[in-house]
């Protein structure tokens, strides 16, 4: 299996697909395609989130702290209940992440 | 932080490092250049692990099973005690891997 490959072609809406799922964590891709959450709200998650952007580029906007823009291979860590948003990733481009839920 | 970046000059060895430890996972950065497991033994962990190919190119081997080998992106799950080895590494390359041990 291969993170880059099999890609979904419908992406108008962004796909979440669960790669492993056990009772400690879950890993997940996520494809985004010019896509950002809704203006509306937050991501407010009730699991920790360590997250890396591989292929793409994207801005997270965070209720209480200032925006971090990601390029591929860029990382970061969203504690359980940390307000977020992705405010924009690029378009034309798919941008791929991968969430480690725990 | 970025995955691909601030590589150690030093690649004598494998290098490890923890990127996230808590009490149900640690996430982990593997830099190998040309390295394989010694020849000897076999890997036989008292975790699961997710490990992911994220630059270069390798080559497992598994006690049970036929080899495998990664391009970056490719991933693969070895459960809790399956015995393994990485049997090869690109050489001149600097390999990256990601890997979540649950």
């Amino acid at each position: 299996m291969n993170i880059f490959e099999q890609i979904p072609k419908d992406l108008k809406e962004e796909v979440f697909e669960t790669i492993l799922s056990s009772e400690k964590l879950s890993i997940e891709r996520i494809i985004s395609h010019g896509q950002s959450s809704p203006l509306s709200g937050w991501y407010e998650q009730e699991k920790n989130e360590w997250v890396i952007l591989l292929q793409g580029e994207a801005l997270i906007s965070f209720e209480s702290k200032e925006d971090v823009t990601l390029v591929a291979g860029d990382y970061l860590h969203i504690p359980t209940l940390e307000k977020h948003r992705v405010a924009w990733t690029q378009p034309n481009v798919v941008s791929i992440w991968l969430a480690i839920k725990y």
